[in-house]
């Protein structure tokens, strides 16, 4: 195991500011297209963040801390920011995702976790028994992972342009 | 076709800044982890990405826009980094991708390419005849390959800590 809450911090703090560098003030056509069908374009995606930031990970958190016997979490929904980011701009997102994330990183902080309170338990509507490191864990990773899927989604926008590279970029799809 | 030169550019002039704010400074347990076997860390895929800056990208758009009648590229070393990184530091490497793309979109700016560059031609050494536009597309492309690969593989060094969740999180192998 690799956990270390130190060292999701490192990347939870980033994040918010690895988008702002990627994607403010970038053409819209990096920004809105999507890889087809129902797929999520970028815009799509920084909402999905904020509603996590909402309604996801710190709350789920405080769950597993808190002393009700109920241990179990709300079920996350995953289509929400369709309805939430509406009318907003991507700058908006941005600095509203840079902003809860700050909030959050200072009550994960705050709350001065000790590795027994990481053992700690709560349960997932589908996944059953997690921990608080799993949670933690997750919440690093799933950072990671829509980064790489918004490197994804844009550089899907030139999968014709690059011709016969197209062999060499297994990412294009 | 999407393909656009200040679109490119747009990407090109972001990524020194991302992989600085994603990977200056954080533990060097998330940039020395690889995927196992000879995959590569993310200090390889800076070296990597130096590498490029040097031999690939400009140097092959210097070719197609050259007067010779040879326009064959120079095969590309994939391998050139974990020689040419020897010694230096993770901070050293992303100052000096951040130099030599500096320069190199300096250049690229200089040469004030109209639509008929863009169809000029070069010949690659396995794939054969492509364009300027294919090329810097592919830069391009090839920048967000390597951000998604950053972060994946960074994700990999906490695959055994998210628990259940690794379910829903396809990026992990």
């Amino acid at each position: 195991m690799n956990f270390d809450l130190n060292k999701s911090i490192e990347i939870l703090e980033r994040t918010p500011i690895v988008l702002e560098v990627m994607l403010r003030h970038i053409s819209t056509d990096w920004t809105t297209a999507n890889e087809g069908g129902d797929t999520w374009s970028v815009y799509d995606i920084v909402g999905h963040l904020i509603y996590g930031e909402k309604t996801d990970w710190i709350p789920r958190a405080e769950i597993i801390l808190s002393k009700s016997q109920n241990k179990t979490f709300i079920p996350f929904d995953r289509f929400a920011q369709f309805e939430e980011s509406k009318g907003k701009s991507l700058s908006q997102l941005l600095l509203e995702f840079k902003q809860l994330r700050e909030v959050n990183l200072n009550i994960l902080k705050s709350k001065n976790l000790t590795t027994d309170d990481f053992k700690r338990k709560g349960i997932h509507p589908e996944l059953g028994e997690v921990t608080l490191a799993q949670l933690i864990s997750t919440w690093t990773v799933h950072d990671l992972n829509h980064i790489a899927q918004i490197s994804r989604v844009m550089a899907n926008h030139y999968k014709l342009d690059v011709g016969p590279w197209v062999k060499y970029l297994g990412m294009l799809k």
